[in-house]
């Protein structure tokens, strides 16, 4: 009865948003849509994980196939969404989270307007400030930029269809999880399921 | 930050929405609203629990200073939805709840369209039939009678915003409380915490 979800999934840089998809996808009805790239990986960065790595061949086919729902080249490489893997994973019933950045899902948001878009916020920049210096990795040049970024971001947010404040993880998956649900009780995709009570006299 | 909520919530008789509601309302959170009546009490019913019982005069006065949701006569008798304690719970952030029969929920559709209308379907009309007979107290007359309602109102689910399917009470009522959540997260009404986002840098 449950039918898989396509979910856009955006956030500020340094709101939590890597940690609240491994949290979410540890559920089985949730599935994390990988983005590819003809880049190169880098030290440390694994297949399938970070990014699905491929030829610049096997990117051109997936857009030749109609199976690349966005694109966009940076630097000489191209970046995308692509659409096989999603597929597949919907047709099992789950629920298929892609995390684009908000230009980007902006387009998804014409293409796909069966997708759900949700964004997540920091408590306050404030927060997020203090969450990239806690990472101690980043320089101050890099912390300034990502705030900068951030407040151009979040003002997308109420383009979305709901916005979620991640300040205490367990909290923003729960509520993650809530909106999934929710959409699945929503009257306008009732028919089928009243004809099947009403039937099962 | 989260406001009380308005939620209209129907269901055929014999789906457990009494037991829904109890479970629902232990939820410091919620506020279950009783209907006013002027006819006299029954034998075991509550003052303020079954409904509230007022006098003639006091049902007037509700209506006239504009504190009477909606009402009816039935067999000499008023009935109503008063709000003046709606008013005071949502005043202090409780969702409040209205328990009201399918044609008087889409008056109410009408008046305040603010509110969230929930409907609970059974898994199917014959599971309706095996808990209406499980009760041991109603006639097969009145059983049938009822399944012959519930066919009638459950239609009119699709008309509601969100339906749920009591199947297993503790998933009904989690499911309940997924969707009031899930609604305080829409994009639509995100625009003062945004604002508290960016302002808090």
């Amino acid at each position: 009865m449950n039918k898989g979800r396509l979910i856009v999934f955006s956030a500020p840089s340094g709101c939590g948003k890597g940690t609240m998809l491994k949290e979410i996808c540890r559920d089985d009805n949730y599935y994390f849509s990988v983005s590819a790239t003809t880049r190169e990986p880098r030290n440390g960065e694994v297949d399938g994980v970070n990014y699905r790595f491929i030829t610049h061949d096997e990117f051109m086919s997936l857009i030749d196939s109609g199976n690349m729902l966005e694109y966009a080249e940076y630097c000489s490489n191209l970046y995308g969404t692509p659409l096989d893997k999603v597929k597949e994973e919907l047709a099992k019933g789950k629920n298929v989270i892609l995390e684009i950045e908000v230009v980007g899902a902006m387009k998804v948001r014409e293409l796909r307007p069966d997708a759900l878009f949700i964004f997540a916020v920091p408590p306050s920049l404030k927060e997020l400030e203090r969450r990239l210096r806690d990472r101690g990795t980043e320089t101050e040049e890099v912390i300034q930029a990502r705030i900068a970024k951030a407040k151009e971001e979040i003002p997308y947010a109420s383009k979305y269809d709901y916005v979620i404040v991640n300040d205490v993880l367990e909290k923003a998956v729960e509520d993650f999880k809530a909106v999934i649900n929710a959409e699945s009780f929503k009257a306008e995709n009732s028919a089928e399921l009243l004809e099947e009570v009403i039937k099962n006299a």
